[in-house]
């Protein structure tokens, strides 16, 4: 087992050299708080947003998509209470001029990185601020949006009217968001530009513990449909206090990361509070009618809330697996090039669930110097991308090699094209990732066994 | 025929009233240049990033994906030239305070708001500015990216040290971008918040010429895909002069809206100039090494550009459609709620072709009284909605009119479910949108029907 306490560095370095992610603005030295996504994480990130997106939004038949802008009015901001009470506590050194989040330093006396004297606490507004139009005053105040939520609220009057649902329904939206966090840390975990997948669910008032539990399962089967560890995962019921003065009720997903339990999603029972807010700020009338029982009234609202650069972190540290395995891919190949006295060596594995894989597949041929071989792997890999799109082809170094490339990028099967396939027409080698166990396969069948594997 | 200067109008109505486009931050009065996708405009947009995915990312072997971070180090803005030369010339009437783009305005002497003098043309740079970090000072400046080509170039390294590609090669992206305009306008099409797709290709520039024409076919090719009309995309072939200095080559892809010929797409050889300015700029070698001729270089490069908004607009312009139909829907059913006596009317229909349109098909019961009918409905819709997830249920008013809202959001098939589904087992009808006709198909059949109809 690889200690808790290195997985972070470690994971920082796979994602790096293997094409997950890589530190924003690299070759200027950075930009703190931000990442950019390579092939393989974006990749897999959109594989969760699509895990997602079919879950909440395409099988339903309650959900309405929004994509809203992410520079809104600055009054939206005031209605939400993001302008006056989205801060967070700052101490500066006198001496440095370094900056601290007062709630994360122990000793408030004195300056961790040179020892002189801090000076007050401050609030300090965690949105990023910008000027719309071609003047800079108070009238032309913007803010990045610090969350995608009430770009939901700002549309709710424009759903009611355009598609007339009835209660309860909801909104989805997936987009960015960005907070100026004083001090960005832990990889992905608190970063200063990250997605969000947020659902804003409307109900009845008096539905609101069933829709809450509704919710509360569904998030729990989304979890488990991402492949992660249920044992990780802990609900913390917020107690009286401690939740925002206007939810009832809100229960934190957490999980347990390699740096300690933290939130990963949330589910907030929000009551009316956002829609009357607005309503009074805009003076638009965001009640609505039910035909039914005649009454008006502020809907209530539901709010599932998931970090999707967090779920790429969940996913990826509780992948992350280190194990002893020898040249396995023996057992079925005959070559002689292959090393058959190798002794069990480390390896480093993803074990992603097929769904979320940035590959589904790898293809290979046993060598790439027997052009008959190349020949039938690439047919074989076209064949396959036909159907499967996320496949890809190797044939660089030997094939050990190639499949611990596989191994450390989380692909859950390899293909591999040898003598016995071009010469017996004995099918390939399926090899799979978390056993090593290679079995054959006809031609015939490898779609369909490479589908029924991966359900 | 629509009269063209309407059509803006019109289209900008219809987006707002069935939920594809609203003004963003509508009940706050909006944000200019800034619009808010609902349900269907969020399936529009969607589709059509998943068209150009398989086609310029998943079905090709040699584009590397990228998601970078909107807030990039500063320096990226300085070495592209944006922070000293991305700016529009401004003028301010004296009296009345309005801005104007210089290059907008006939008349340079009066302002066309109050009639008061103007004053000098100033240079105001486009980029939205914030800061990053619990300081304000010069050094915490960031920009909302202007676009998204320079999240790529900066990760040129990164992507030649983990997959090793060997030119020539691409990378794509897909991303939001802002540029802070003095007049937004003409709805989506010069908007302040906005999205791209772009492609990075580097080749030897001895290859350059014979890359640019492959991706001028593919881009032809996308525009077809896109069911948009060709004799509406003119390529301009921008002269000596007009190009970016660095620029060998470059062709505007025009599209007549409803207000003009306008760039839809851009295709830029920009040679070695971004590279070598990075380079330059961040210190770090971002040239590559040619393993078969052993030469190094910097490669040069192809940009594709497209803006995903503007494909939006284009789309919607191109398909808004207004013709007369008769009460057609009365050919295959036999229902005395019918009148079969009403005249032709005008109706309003979106041509999208089925890979866009946010809906393939709608299902609709005859009658919605009829519990028997709206059964068998809702068990066919889902049976639909199992294999094709943008399936539709209507029982809502006379059947006529949920044709012609199938109709405004560009639906391409309607299927109605009647007594002779039930009763004689005669399967249902599926009605065209086109053309309104309509025709009965055996429930069986039913899915390839739709499937090979929308080839």
């Amino acid at each position: 087992m690889v200690k808790k306490e290195n997985v972070m560095d470690l994971l920082v370095a796979l994602c790096k050299r293997r094409g997950f992610i890589f530190p924003g603005s690299d070759i200027y030295g950075g930009l703190a708080g931000m990442w950019d996504y390579g092939p393989l994480g974006v990749a897999l990130k959109n594989n969760i947003k699509k895990v997602w997106w079919n879950r909440f939004v395409e099988n339903r038949d309650d959900m309405y998509a929004t994509d809203a802008a992410i520079l809104m009015n600055q009054k939206t901001w005031e209605a939400s209470g993001h302008v006056d009470g989205f801060a967070d506590p700052l101490v500066e050194c006198k001496k440095c001029k370094h900056r601290f989040r007062a709630d994360q330093i122990s000793d408030a006396e004195k300056c961790s990185d040179c020892g002189g004297q801090l000076g007050e606490v401050k609030q300090f507004n965690m949105m990023f601020k910008t000027h719309v139009g071609a003047g800079e005053n108070t009238a032309s105040i913007s803010y990045l949006r610090p969350e995608t939520a009430q770009g939901m609220f700002v549309n709710f009057k424009n759903i009611l009217d355009t598609f007339h649902p009835k209660l309860p329904f909801g909104m989805a939206q997936i987009g960015k968001a960005f907070r100026n966090e004083i001090a960005p840390r832990d990889f992905l975990f608190r970063a200063r530009e990250f997605e969000q997948m947020e659902i804003e669910y409307f109900v009845n008032p008096k539905d609101w513990e069933k829709t809450f539990e509704h919710f509360r399962d569904e998030m729990k089967a989304f979890i488990s449909e991402l492949g992660l560890d249920s044992k990780k995962v802990h609900e913390l019921e917020v107690p009286d206090g401690e939740r925002a003065h206007y939810s009832k009720r809100t229960i934190d997903f957490e999980f347990d990361f390699p740096f300690g339990r933290k939130e990963l999603y949330g589910l907030a029972y929000r009551a009316d509070f956002d829609l009357k807010q607005h309503s009074e700020f805009s003076k638009v009338d965001l009640s609505y009618y039910d035909d039914e029982t005649k009454e008006r009234f502020f809907p209530h609202c539901i709010e599932p809330s998931f970090g999707l650069d967090r779920t790429v972190l969940a996913i990826l540290a509780d992948a992350y697996t280190e194990d002893e395995m020898g040249n396995e891919n023996t057992s079925a190949i005959t070559d002689d090039t292959v090393d058959k006295e190798a002794k069990p060596e480390k390896r480093v594995f993803l074990r992603l669930t097929p769904s979320v894989a940035p590959y589904k597949v790898a293809v290979f041929p046993l060598l790439r110097n027997k052009p008959e071989l190349v020949k039938k792997a690439e047919e074989i890999y076209k064949t396959i991308k036909k159907v499967i799109p996320a496949v890809t082809f190797d044939d660089n170094g030997n094939i050990g090699k190639r499949y611990r490339r596989q191994d450390e990028i989380g692909t859950p099967y390899c293909i591999t094209i040898d003598f016995e396939t071009i010469e017996k027409g004995n099918g390939v080698t399926m090899r799979d990732r978390d056993t090593g166990k290679q079995e054959r396969v006809g031609e015939g069948e490898l779609l369909d066994k490479i589908k029924s594997d991966m359900l």
